[in-house]
């Protein structure tokens, strides 16, 4: 029973987590001096790194030396306010320092008795959250990992709504008093819910795509006519997702008359509001969220544009005992005395191991205060409209999608150049000269089959200044792809 | 656009960081003055919450008090060397700092381009554990949050290889050519392949528990009669999980006759090693894993018993293509250029989302070298052995369970008490005397319908003076309960 078969000496951890902590501060500091697209190749870490593994113990001097020399060159910086890819996050100071305590106390969450603490914060910031998003009372929340997964509870709770087919206890494969099961989404949602389908044993054909209007928001009355249909064919529609803020283009659906038809067919609606139910904290910005009040379950994720490091995502529904009855099973093992008086967040849902997730929130949402994270969130969304409105003035340029919230879906298109090959062509090599750079990262989408870049705003270190920066770039690259253009 | 809407000052962060590191190395250094289990009631910590979400935004100082003031006085503390239930844990310092990393650097690896860094250091840390597991070389692996999504995600596979049924497409529900599908695993498997059968849309029904035997080893001869069975009656068998270290009794299912079985019916075999798994690290326990070169899949936690922080969940699979075929979905948004040559993590799941898990794995594994790992659960091995002999000798007390690693089941049972009902109410007042200490924190089972105490090793804090002083109590406890024992 030598020491040495402890922890890392406390006097060592220290030393080291001081060391950390400096050189934490002073890459977020200099995070610009980093190109934000690594120049790395396919297999450049790979090879730097040992294919056996380490027999002997190595020193933390020599592993964190290797982070700089081997981890960092590779990294695509996320932190940089020159990325505006996907949607742009930030992993804020508060945050961040949430996380290292959560890592430090390790705990396990999935009983009340398992960590007190963490059941009960848990269940406050959850509530002061849908106080900020103007969700109502009833809405009872949980945390989850990712949106991902909170999309695989809401279609797993509607799934379980049907009652009469108990699907927990019988499942679907085999049996002949089960219908084929439909859930409906836009063209425009996000590949999650397809996953969830597969998942669930529902398949891709038991999810139907609902076209979009001009402005990529679902058509309510082609969603009442495909259930209709349908229904009349034999399937039995029992789910329909709504998304305020789609991944391509941001797109918010109409959640009121998607709900209207929800409520008469008796089904199900969960909200993804993944990125966009975020914005519903600026008072001027709450009505993204209309008619989500009618929605049984919606979903945003703090890790998006709360400022919250990933993972951490915010699940909400009026229906938590459904949610209980698809996911309760308690072992032996895990029953307690308490059990009769408390919630055990490991019955409403897959995963047993629950971080202490909660405590970055309750870090981010105090530090910043409600009114501290709407002034963020507002001024992400004034520099998109700076931005949209920069591209609507060129003529080399134009807009392809509405801009809600901090996200501008556009392409180049120099007049007299209307071939939408050659336009596809064109926006295709402009993003990679862009990006080619390693000093911006754009995205891009395909919308009614054209090639369109995306521009995200959503990283606290991102300036007025940067916004500038990418557009000179984005125009001095269109010049290098066309080299006569004016 | 005023400074004062960034992030955390950078110099406010730095100060608050070093404030945190130093805490939480207090925190760990003194873990012993805090009761392992807090003396709190349902409700304790939420009602020193306000209520209503923080208008304004509040310093740091405060949010750190209140970590000491609200949040510590109700924890369980997992960090303490008197944690003796579930399975004890470990978040080690390097595991810590790892954690403190990727909060920090805060990326998404879902592709290569989002972050090479975290998707090579993810394949080459998991070959590394493969290698330490004793692993084929055709193992394929990839970091999930829990055991529970592991073991989700395995079952998936399992479903997805019934080509002919053609499940992501078509799904379940309502086809006349789809049987009803099942799957096996012991009376004795984690609850979390109910939950993925109830997930999965296979429901409880579909999961047959095969009896096991007086070790609580699944029966091999009992589950080729229920495949057979089962086939007789136009079940379709898919898949089997067996377990090395069950949760109660971390008893080891007889991979190697299992393994014979599922080649010779066509079966998906899944090993569910979560905790038991990691002690195959040591090279005399390597035995534990035999035969799980033959499984399709298998999942092991280094948060279980590798000292890295929750969560990481490793799961490996020789056929990570079938795995791909079910879950990945390419939105156009998140097409890259280097698709065809590199492994996108995201399509091989259900989460998109995906933290740099493996910073913390890379960081322990270096830090204490496998010959470091291998000596630390060695140590806790024979800490659970010698416990196991103490019970052995006192007449007072019994083994419940063979004791195959490092978590020991155990009742008390005087001599001439031989009625199962008192013995079980005598057992539920001990471990409530027990626990009622606040200073050891023991959890319990039911074998055969008696009441079980377990005391689960696995910190590296605890030392031997821990286990005898939690035997001490165990002692006092019981003549307390039983005034008149000697």
């Amino acid at each position: 029973m030598t020491p040495s078969l402890g922890d890392l000496p406390s006097e060592e951890f220290r030393r080291f987590a001081h060391q950390l902590v400096d050189r934490v501060a002073d890459y977020l500091e200099q995070i610009e001096k980093y190109p934000v697209l690594p120049d790395v190749a396919p297999g450049d870490i790979r090879t730097q790194l040992p294919s056996l593994p380490p027999t002997l113990g190595e020193s933390m001097e020599t592993i964190l030396a290797d982070v700089d020399r081997i981890i960092l060159p590779g990294m695509t910086h996320w932190n940089h306010p020159n990325f505006f890819a996907y949607f742009s996050i930030t992993g804020s100071g508060p945050g961040i320092l949430g996380e290292l305590l959560s890592a430090a106390f390790n705990i396990n969450g999935m009983l009340w008795k398992t960590c007190p603490s963490a059941t009960e914060l848990e269940q406050v910031t959850l509530d002061w959250l849908r106080q900020m998003l103007g969700l109502p009372k009833e809405f009872w929340g949980i945390i989850y990992d990712t949106a991902s997964i909170s999309t695989l509870h809401a279609i797993a709770a509607a799934r379980e709504q049907l009652m009469d087919l108990q699907i927990r206890e019988q499942g679907l494969a085999g049996r002949a008093e089960v219908p084929r099961l439909r859930l409906y989404t836009s063209e425009q949602a996000h590949s999650s819910v397809d996953k969830a389908a597969i998942t669930l044993g529902i398949g891709l054909a038991g999810v139907r795509k609902i076209p979009v209007d001009e402005g990529f928001r679902m058509q309510p009355k082609a969603l009442a006519q495909a259930i209709a249909e349908d229904r009349r064919q034999g399937w039995r529609p029992f789910c329909v997702v709504a998304t305020v803020g789609t991944t391509s283009t941001t797109s918010i659906d109409p959640v009121p008359e998607i709900a209207e038809i929800c409520e008469r067919e008796g089904l199900w609606l969960h909200v993804d509001g993944a990125y966009g139910g975020m914005a519903a904290v600026v008072p001027e910005m709450r009505h993204v969220l209309a008619g989500c009040d009618r929605a049984d379950s919606m979903v945003t994720n703090p890790h998006k544009w709360l400022f919250v490091p990933v993972d951490l995502s915010a699940f909400y529904t009026r229906k938590p005992e459904i949610l209980r009855r698809a996911f309760s099973l308690v072992p032996e093992y895990l029953r307690t005395s308490q059990d009769h008086q408390v919630e055990n967040l490991m019955d409403y849902g897959v995963q047993l191991g629950r971080r202490f997730r909660a405590l970055k929130l309750w870090f981010v949402l105090r530090y910043f205060g409600w009114e501290g994270i709407a002034a963020r969130i507002r001024k992400h969304i004034q520099l998109a409209q700076d931005f949209a409105a920069w591209i609507d003035a060129d003529p080399n340029f134009e807009r392809m999608a509405p801009t809600p919230f901090s996200t501008i879906c556009f392409r180049a298109h120099p007049p007299h150049m209307d071939e939408e090959e050659a336009l596809n062509h064109l926006n295709e090599r402009l993003l990679e000269a862009i990006n080619g750079t390693h000093e911006v990262f754009l995205s891009h989408t395909r919308l009614h089959n054209r090639y369109v870049l995306r521009l995200a705003i959503g990283n606290l270190r991102t300036e007025e200044k940067h916004v500038r920066r990418a557009w000179v770039i984005i125009r001095e690259k269109l010049k290098e792809v066309i080299p006569g253009i004016r």
